[in-house]
């Protein structure tokens, strides 16, 4: 009889869970260990309905895990985003091309879908129970059930998919020689606000696009729920100008969202008492190295946690699962080999930051200035008259399988190459004629 | 009655054994928890018998806390380095104008004499002590005597001290929101080698310098000791070739060293022995931010940990404690506004380590490089010349108080002013002419 595989995994949020499902599938027994309750029983954490963007990595990980379908039916497409301006005015941009979309997913029902398959493929998951540490080169996890017992599990084969704050990392990695860890919080906090539906349970606003109210310095965004409410986000500085801190009392929220979303302002009656049940959150990056240590790997946020600008973190998490799995096939599950290759995954996880923090600062500064927007008009155009020689970033980001780090540096090298032909003086009048397709065509050689 | 003034200090040693005299004079109630045993009662850590390079930004702090004399008779100048080259020649370099010098210490012995000092000054020290956690807000710290019994102490004010693996930094300031962190190593290892004086004490090289085997890609050096002998660091990649992997027994310890460094194999009649007595160490750089939470502070390498390739581990600590205590004066030592204006010097931190990773380079790479040696000398006679207008980098971060950031700074316009010169094609000819210093003028401006 051949002997039997185990896995334990810690964590049983998005990575952890279609980790799960993944290896169940592949007739490991697996033993997950979840510090929270079984999100399926569960109300979903107070505060945070968190909505995230799947993107084609996401989906691809999901489809090779083979629950594709499942998913679909509840994601709601956006093909493009709507920018509010200040005066009302609606102004659309398409992400990609016709049939391209990102898809607005609730993170809790996502999840409990994953542990629902995973559990039905005989993964077995103990809610309630806290990994303390780990004995990374034994393949121990040394864990704590709600009632305070404390014991020990075991397996050839250990992830530790406990997210951003990963007890494994924290209380292993970090204290291993040379294992290099960052982490960087960035100026700007976040409060999520609930947008109800109409009494009706129509949408009150286009269901299907990803909306942004950009301010400069800060910015609000809200993505659409099946239930026809929205998921908003503020995101701002803690300190300075127009900041969390300047917000003091109710009638400074009041007057905040008035003067500067006042569209948004109309929709929200509740808009003061959403402000007080809602937490003001902390939004940091996570880079670390090496994400394997004797029998242990780090997946998902544990080992690159970002910042929401991309839209990414669940993908990349995803991405993750979907890289180990074919790691796991081409090593016929030598784990050794498994590790040693998914390593090299790591400049992804860099790209994944770096890309993350680009868009953070775009967003913030650039998403409403016209040379900007005409830089990407310039690229969408000559991209489509030429697919094989340009894929704007967004897209190889978000409808494409390339490696991070592969689109970071490509994406760097168009902004470069943009920078010149930006800089023509007339550009605002030639900007779509054959002359500069031609410069284009030239610069990139 | 005045209150008594009660100060914590988390390890006793360099920043924590120096910043004990500062308060235990300014007639604080000082009380110290070490982890290691008295260093002036046991052998110093077997293989670690580092010397330092103390420059003039030490010299200041000790001088301002009065222990200058004390410390002046155990530091040994080195006014310039001897550069050994493959064949035996020796190189001399100044590092400063005439009568500038950095000076060797032990480490052991300077720390044993701080500690007598915060002694004397009615400090009380308790070795074998360990501080697992602490609560910044509340100013506690969770201790640990050498028999496992736990027990806590508190103080208005409390310095963590406790060094690069600073217990009170992982444990309390990185489990804070918004605390950045960063450890990084670095791809090469040290090992330590002890080049005992002659049988009649005298010494093998000569005493009064700062010597380097440079070789690329690794290096040795050797600061002098006050017996007569060595102490001699090989830094060198982890793996790859030259690494200390490829060194995998006494045969190839004997021929990495002949062929490498003859003349200091010649000396080293015990080189197979010393190498396996003394351990393969790493090297990282420490940032994080803020330095200071409720009542407690990091000083020294709990603060900001870094490679030893400018020296200058030990004088930016040191230096700490010179800016804490001003600060406290200024302040009249108001705790809060202390800590706040303290967080000014992060900038300092982070040019620190800007400066020693930069070093690490030049050392590496450049250090045999005859046109990175022509731009030294041409930078030294404008300098010589125009005082007034130029200071070498290494004389602004070695022989004055300038502050870190503002030396990096310069120094990095420097050496773009510099690139500029030595891209001058006959620029080998013409370095020493007036053409050249009228040059360098004008880009001054």
């Amino acid at each position: 009889m051949a002997k039997e595989k185990k896995a334990i995994i810690v964590g049983a949020g998005l990575a952890g869970s279609l980790w799960a499902v993944y290896l169940a599938k592949e007739g490991y027994k697996v033993t997950i260990y979840e510090r929270r309750p079984d999100i399926r029983q569960a109300e979903i954490s107070a505060g945070k309905s968190i909505n995230l963007a799947l993107s084609v990595r996401g989906w691809t990980a999901l489809k090779a895990a083979g629950i594709e379908e499942e998913v679909k039916e509840i994601a709601i497409p956006m093909p493009g985003r709507i920018m509010h301006s200040l005066d009302g005015e609606l102004t659309y941009q398409p992400y990609g091309k016709d049939g391209e979309a990102i898809y607005s997913v609730s993170r809790g029902h996502l999840n409990a879908i994953m542990m629902q398959l995973a559990d039905d493929n005989g993964a077995e998951i103990h809610y309630n129970t806290k990994c303390i540490n780990a004995d990374t080169k034994a393949g121990i996890v040394h864990l704590e059930s709600q009632d305070g017992e404390k014991f020990d599990d075991s397996a050839d084969v250990v992830f530790a998919a406990d997210g951003a704050f990963s007890a494994v990392r924290y209380n292993a990695f970090q204290k291993q020689n040379r294992f290099d860890y960052m982490q960087d919080f960035i100026d700007d906090g976040y409060k999520e606000l609930l947008l109800l539906a109409n009494e009706d349970g129509s949408y009150r606003i286009d269901k299907n696009a990803l909306h942004i109210w950009p301010r400069g310095r800060f910015m609000l965004i809200a993505l659409p729920n099946e239930d026809g409410s929205f998921t908003c986000t503020l995101f701002m500085p803690f300190e300075g100008e127009n900041s969390f801190e300047s917000i003091k009392n109710d009638e400074d929220v009041k007057n905040f969202f008035k003067t500067t979303f006042p569209d948004f302002y109309e929709m929200m009656p509740n808009l003061v008492e959403n402000w007080h049940e809602h937490p003001l959150s902390s939004l940091s990056i996570i880079r670390c190295s090496p994400w394997t240590s004797g029998k242990m790997a780090l997946i998902g946020d544990a080992a690159h946690a970002t910042v929401p600008f991309y839209g990414q973190g669940m993908n990349a998490s995803f991405e993750d699962c979907y890289v180990m799995y074919n790691l796991m096939k081409k090593h016929n599950e030598n784990w050794d080999e498994v590790f040693k290759e998914y390593n090299e995954r790591k400049p992804d996880g860099d790209a994944l930051q770096d890309l993350s923090v680009h868009n953070y600062h775009v967003m913030r500064d650039f998403v409403g200035d016209p040379m900007f927007l005409l830089q990407k008009k310039i690229e969408a155009k000559f991209s489509a008259a030429h697919p094989d020689k340009w894929m704007p970033l967004y897209s190889q980001v978000s409808f494409s399988n390339i490696r991070y780090s592969e689109a970071w540096n490509t994406g760097m090298k168009q902004d470069a190459l943009m920078k010149r032909v930006m800089d023509k003086p007339n550009i605002e009048e030639i900007w779509d004629s054959k002359e500069i397709e031609d410069e284009i065509l030239s610069l990139i050689g």
